[in-house]
This record gives C-alpha cells, sequence and structure tokens, in this order.
C-alpha cells in the first residue's frame, strides 16, 4: 500500500490546526522519536504534532483520512516491540502533552485521565486520596495511553488482573477524524460489541485514544513482601503451582536468578539484601489489616520451606525494600547494559508450566552458546526472556535470534501458552503471532483493523498486516 | 438479504451428522424454542440440531456457510431480549446437551467446561473444591455460555465484576465452520485483538461457543448479608454512593421496595423478615474472617443509620437467609406474575445516579399512568425497570410501552447511562442502542460483524442488525 508523500501544502494546513510551536517537520525531529525503548526497528516520522486536545487529534485524523497520509500516536515510546515506530513515515501524534487528570470521582471510584498522564503520576495522585490503581508495569514513566493500547500487565496481576480490568471507558479519535466514546463510568454494560475491550491491547492500529474513564480500588492498607532465596531455580518455579493451589492469595510472585541481581547491583552500585542462592521468589502479600497479611504470608513461608527454600526474609524494613524494589525495578536496565544488544520474548504460558519453559531456555543458552537472561511473573506465567548479542557478529546474531526464537516461541505454543503477555506484538512479534494464530485467525484480526481503518492509515504495518 | 429455504436435501444431508434421535423438524420442535424468557418476540426454526459436540458444530456451519441457511445457537433459553430466537427461521443448535465440566486445573485455578453446563451446576462444583465462581447472575438455570454470550452480570459485580472478568479463553465454531481458539489458560494476554473479549457479549452473533475456560478465585470463607429498612427509597439508594466513597467494598449491593416484596411473598407464598418500610437495602459482605467481615458490615451499617435507616437486620441465621434469598431470587417471576404482560428495561447507569434515574421511572409511572416495578443492582448502577401491562389494550399497551422506553432511554443517555448493563441488546433493545451510538459506532460494530460473518447467517437480526 502506498500513501501520500507530504507536502508542503500538508505541512501550511496541519500548521493552522496546532500553530507554529508545536509542529515540527523532519530535521527539527529527535531521533528518538524513531523508535521505542528496545530499538531494532526505527524510521523518522515525516510531521511531529504535540497535541493538546482531542479537537486536535480529530482535525488531524481526518485530514489524513482524506489526503491518504499514514498516523502513528505516541506516548512516552517506552514499548518494547516497536509498535509505535512510524515505519511508513507520514505524521507522528505525540499526545505526551495530552498529560491532564481530568476528575476523581470518589462516588463512581473513576479516575478521567488524558492519555499522556504517566503511570507514576496517576499512581502518586490516588494514592493520596486513599485509593488504588491496581496494574503494576516496572516501567512508570510510561504514558497511560500507551499501557492501554498494549493491555499493560505488570506484578499485580496476579491478584488484581491487567490493565484491561481497569479501563472503564475510553474517548477514542477514529482514522477518519470522528471521536467516539465506548464504555463510561458504568460498572457493567453489555450494550453491544465490546469495542472499549477492542481498543485495550490494539497497539495504536484501531483509533487514538484521548481519554480514559479508570477504575480504582480503596487503597490496602498494608502490604508486605517476602524474599525467599531457593537452591535453584527450578526448586523456586515449582513451588508456584503449589502456592496458587493452597489458595492464597498473593499480590505479585516474581522469579529471579542469581546472575540477574548481580547485574542490578553493578548497575545500580547497591547491595541487594542476599545474593548467596542461585534463585529467589519475591512475594507480595496486601489487605487490610496485619492479621490478615500475616495469615497468608504465614502459610504461604511455610509452602516454600517444605518445597526447599533456604530461608524466608520479611522486606519490612524500608532500607530493605527500596533495595529489593530499586532492584526489580531496574533487571531490564541492567540486563540491557551488560551486554551490547539485545532482544525480548514476553511470552505467557499457564502458570504451571513456567518452570519447564525455563529449563527450557537453559537447553537453548547451550544448544546455540548464547547468553540468555530471564526473570518474570512467575505468578502469572508472564516471562520476560532476554537473549544477549555479547561479542556476536552482527550476522551470526542475527541468524541465532531468529533460531532461539523461533524455537522459543514454538515451546510456548506447544505449552498452551501466547506470544505476548503485556508487551504487545507491535512490528516485532507480529510472525511468530501468524504462525501461532494461523490464517484464518488473522483474517478476522484484518477484518476488525479494516472495520476501524479502512484505509489503513493509523499505525500501518503493526500487529496483524 | 434473503437465504436459502431450507428443503429435503437439507434434511437429508444434516441428519448424517447427528443421527436421526438429535434431528427435529418444523412440527417435531416444541414451540418453546421459538421464544425466549420475556416472550415479546418469537419465531420457529426449521430445524433443531441437538449438538454434542464440537466437530457437529462445526460440520453443521460448514454447510450452513456454503448454503446460505440462517443458524442460531440455543443454550437454556432464558435470555430477555430475544437474542436466541430465530428470526429467519432455518437451523437452531441447541447446545445444551454440551453439558460436560471437562476439567478443574487447581494449579492455574481455571475450569473448562462445555457451554451447555448451567450455572448452577457450576456453583456447586466449584464450591465442593473449596473455589469460587463469582458471577451471579438471578437465573440459576442459564447456560453458562449464554451467560457468556451476554455478558451477564450479576449481585457480585460490586467487588467481583461481570462474566467477562472471569473468561480466561473460549473455544469458537467460526460461520464458515472453522474451529478457532482465543485466549487459553493464561493469565495476561496482549497478543492482538481480544477476540475474547469480542466474543463476550457478542449475543451468538459472531460465532458459537463451544467451550470455554473459566478463572476461579479461592471461596471466600464467610459471607453475611445485611437487611436495612429506610423510610423512603431516595434515603436508601442516596446511601450507595456514600457506602462507596467510604472505601467499603461490599460483596453485593440491592435495591428493593415494599410492593415488590409483597409480590415476591404472594408469589412464593413465604413471609420476607421485615416489610414494614418502604425501601430497603440488601448488603452482603465476604471474606475470610469474621473480624474481617464484621468491620466491613459495621462501618456500612454505621453509614446507613446516620443516612437514616431505620433499622439494620443482619441476616445470618439459614431461615433468615433463605428467606431473603428466595424472595430476591423471584422477583422477577413475581413482578411477571403479578401483570398480564411486561416489558423491561435493563439500563445501567454511573453508581450515583441510580436514584435520579428510578425517581424519574416515578414520575412516568404518574405521567403515562402505567404500573412501574423496578428493583435491582444499587452498587453497581444495574437497575430492572419493568413496565406492566396489567389491563391495558393492546394498541394502548404498545403506545404507552414506546412512549415510556423512550423516555426511560433518553433519560439513560443524559445520565452517561447505556442500554443494557448485564441483559444485552438481542433484537428487543436494537433500537435503543442505535439511537444512543449513532451511524459511526454502529458502523464500527458491522464491520467487525462481517469480519466474523461476511454472509451474515448467524443469528441474524440480532445486537447490530
Amino acid at each position: 500500500m502506498s500513501y501520500k508523500a507530504i507536502d508542503s501544502e500538508d505541512i501550511k494546513y496541519l500548521k493552522t490546526i496546532v500553530g507554529d510551536n508545536r509542529f515540527f517537520t523532519k530535521d527539527e525531529i529527535s531521533e528518538d522519536f524513531s523508535h521505542d525503548e528496545l530499538g531494532g526497528v526505527s524510521n523518522m516520522p515525516d510531521i511531529l504534532v504535540n497535541v493538546l486536545n482531542t479537537e486536535e487529534v480529530s482535525k488531524i485524523m481526518k485530514y489524513a483520512y482524506e489526503k491518504d497520509i499514514p498516523v502513528v500516536a505516541r506516548g512516552s515510546g517506552t514499548g518494547l516491540v516497536g509498535a509505535s515506530v512510524p515505519l511508513k513515515g507520514g505524521i507522528m501524534i505525540n499526545l505526551s502533552g495530552m498529560n491532564k487528570i481530568l476528575e476523581l470521582d470518589e462516588e463512581n471510584l473513576t479516575l478521567t485521565v488524558e492519555p499522556g498522564v504517566l503511570l507514576m503520576e496517576i499512581g502518586k495522585f490516588v494514592e493520596e486520596h486513599d485509593l488504588f490503581y491496581p496494574p503494576d508495569p516496572g516501567e512508570k514513566s510510561a504514558t497511560i495511553g500507551g499501557n492501554i493500547s498494549t493491555n499493560a500487565g505488570g506484578m499485580r496481576a496476579v491478584k488484581y488482573g491487567v490493565t484491561r480490568d481497569y479501563v472503564r471507558g475510553l474517548e477514542v479519535v477514529l482514522p477518519n477524524g470522528k471521536v467516539l466514546e465506548f464504555g463510561g463510568k458504568v460498572v457493567k454494560n453489555s450494550s453491544g460489541y465490546s469495542l472499549k475491550d477492542l481498543m485495550v491491547g490494539s497497539e495504536g492500529t484501531l483509533g487514538i485514544i484521548t481519554k480514559a474513564v479508570l477504575r480504582l480500588l480503596p487503597l490496602p492498607k498494608k502490604a508486605i513482601s517476602l524474599l525467599v532465596p531457593f537452591p535453584d531455580l527450578n526448586k523456586a518455579i515449582g513451588t508456584v503451582p503449589k502456592i496458587i493451589k493452597s489458595k492464597a492469595i498473593p499480590t505479585a510472585i516474581e522469579f529471579m536468578q542469581r546472575e540477574v541481581i548481580l547485574a542490578a547491583e553493578k548497575f545500580l552500585g547497591k547491595k541487594f539484601p542476599d545474593n548467596s542462592s542461585d534463585a529467589y521468589l519475591l512475594l507480595t502479600f496486601d489487605g487490610n489489616s496485619k492479621e490478615e497479611i500475616e495469615e497468608a504470608y504465614d502459610k504461604v513461608a511455610k509452602i516454600c520451606l517444605e518445597e526447599g527454600a533456604l530461608d524466608v526474609f520479611i522486606v519490612d524494613t524500608d532500607e530493605r525494600k527500596e533495595a529489593v524494589w530499586s532492584a526489580r525495578g531496574a533487571f531490564l536496565e541492567a540486563v540491557k547494559a551488560s551486554t551490547t544488544e539485545m532482544d525480548e520474548c514476553d511470552v505467557v504460558v499457564p502458570r504451571n508450566k513456567v518452570a519447564e519453559f525455563i529449563n527450557y531456555t537453559d537447553e537453548l543458552q547451550k544448544k546455540f552458546n548464547v547468553r540468555i537472561r530471564s526473570f518474570g511473573h512467575a505468578g502469572d506465567g508472564n516471562l520476560h526472556v532476554y537473549v544477549l548479542r555479547d561479542e556476536l557478529t552482527s550476522d551470526l546474531w542475527k541468524n541465532k535470534l531468529l533460531e532461539v526464537f523461533k524455537d522459543m516461541y514454538d515451546k510456548a505454543v506447544e505449552l498452551k501458552g501466547l506470544v505476548s503477555g503485556e508487551h504487545g506484538i507491535g512490528y516485532a512479534k507480529k510472525l511468530y503471532m501468524f504462525k501461532q494464530y494461523g490464517e484464518e485467525y488473522m483474517s478476522v484480526m484484518r477484518g476488525i483493523k479494516s472495520a476501524f481503518d479502512p484505509e489503513n492509515i493509523l499505525n500501518p504495518g503493526k500487529v496483524c498486516e
């Protein structure tokens, strides 16, 4: 599909929408806007527009639709699969400036926000009102618009679910510029196909989110973490299904290995509370009373010890909390800093298949003689597996990566897992998804894309295309 | 759109799929299959097939698709909007016989079921294993397939959400007979557009659900209800946003008025614990310890009394529980039995607009001189409002109903509510949804319908058509 090349007429008109100060053309645009966090794929937009309201987005889309110009929406650019890269150039709509918290409605427990509000700002704001926005992706400088677009997950999914579960309503600008509202402040909704749920996780391919109504919960009064060392990873991860089966409900269950902890210590220049063991589980519990939490974690601590844990550290002092969670927050950056280049696999498998999958990546490490590092959400089956380039030549790296990824995704399919648990498909994971889903499935997805975007101007080349 | 009329060739072929014993033609089919629970619209299918497995469904769909024969899927037929009525005749696929619980996976906390399993069977089965399937629609003899197809809600939505939140994966037969799996046992999923969430609530128009993977929770160890009489409905309902704002999390908050209680007493021949007040809230709390529940309900009881409640009855004996919940379960039937004919409105509004909406229906009662009864889920904003025919002539009834409904749905839109909270759109509520959503929105929905069902053979005339 070929698009109209942007010319001076387009620039002239588009400038009238936002004025000179928020409008940039090729040379004025920072290279940052050509790629996302993981790199791998990049391309510059022809035009960058910093929008401030829905009307501007609508006018730009209407023009682009009429003229057949590709458009990509962008937030903080913290994605990991190239979903916000303007593969075909055209217009990039930067929504970071639409960053107002519009309304806290305590009678309906909702927060209405613009898409550019950062995740960290939402957390801070609602906690000041003794409220809670449970989704907890590691990257707190991501925008809420980006989180919704990838259906971001995070650590608390074990107990609280993912972003989708906390989006009650969306204002969306369609590719043709029309503005629609999906859902609202309502708690229940059986009024036709759930376009709200379709927008969540659609990675900027169906419409541009310009407002979101989020669902809040009362803030749990207390939370505590346990750091549990195990002699090896198998023992650690093998304990997780037993915890789930015990009917305890931890908020989060993360797993980590010594190599990753060492990398984080080096990266942060700070010590982790313990690095003497091969593998760790990090569990969090929250609730409204000390007794309630203690009862839950006592039971789980006992299970861990029965399954071979070497100790159970209660992370209750501020110092320990900071040491543990700053390390956990730095894993991705630390692994990245330990090598020359890397690519990641964000598979999700049923929770009782995590150990089998991680063991398999260990085999691949040996088979392909390549460093593989992983950490992730043992409690919800979502793994982050990083293949590291180190000193490999460009050709060798590319070939190895293809082979390792092929084997990993095949394994995920075998275990009834899926290509992405929380990072999305974007550009980088398309072929793996196509392979798993097959032609019939993809043709339904493409039909949906056409229903929203018949001219295919919005974020072309992504997800199903 | 016209379809192929069924002839002897079709009958001959379709019989080969399921054999003689599960295949019925016009005269052999009970009139029950021509309508659902509320009536209002009815039409007989030409053929009724009682299927037993996915392969049979797939073969029937493939044939119907090739020949252009309309098909409607049917469960228990407990719907209230005509969604399972075969408007165009053709083939009705009865899934009630696909009623096996296939697997309880305690390590992943999932239950895999066929679509014909009844809601009451699921509840009983999982509770025997100390597990919990939270969605709690009043009609326990509905099939889980039907519940998923309408995204059924129920009373526990205040704390636990709706059916959508407990569907992890679906096996679906597409209109062309192909079988796909959406989602799975995985906890997180960012792998392309969420076709699973699109299927939930699509009322049998996009595909036929032949298997579902449900998410379970540990069974809360204790539950208690409070029955709280108020001098009038405004005081009762006005208390609800204050309860939500107080950060208590009740499992359910129902409201009821004396007239409906009296109707239920008459219908059941049993006394309700109290019928001396004008209006009541019925609240439930669940949790794992007596202390936890007591703390929550003490706070709420205090709020109710501050807001003018006349008393607070704790429903803790088996006898009281039975009296209260059997009455609550019988409200729909009781109201129905009190008149000659009725139609219902299942709007959902933001929780702090419930009182305003109910007051408005009171005005309509006077304005149109027609009996209107309501009860419902005050805690989630989902109201069931019944307009009763009583002794009105057919013409008068039809006209009045149109006018009353028009006013009610206009009011719902004004309050930023939606046409249906949990009963769906089906056939009966289409025009109200079209009016609220407008042409642009509906054209996206129709595009989605086409992506799944380009020949429009599956449940034609419903939802968006």
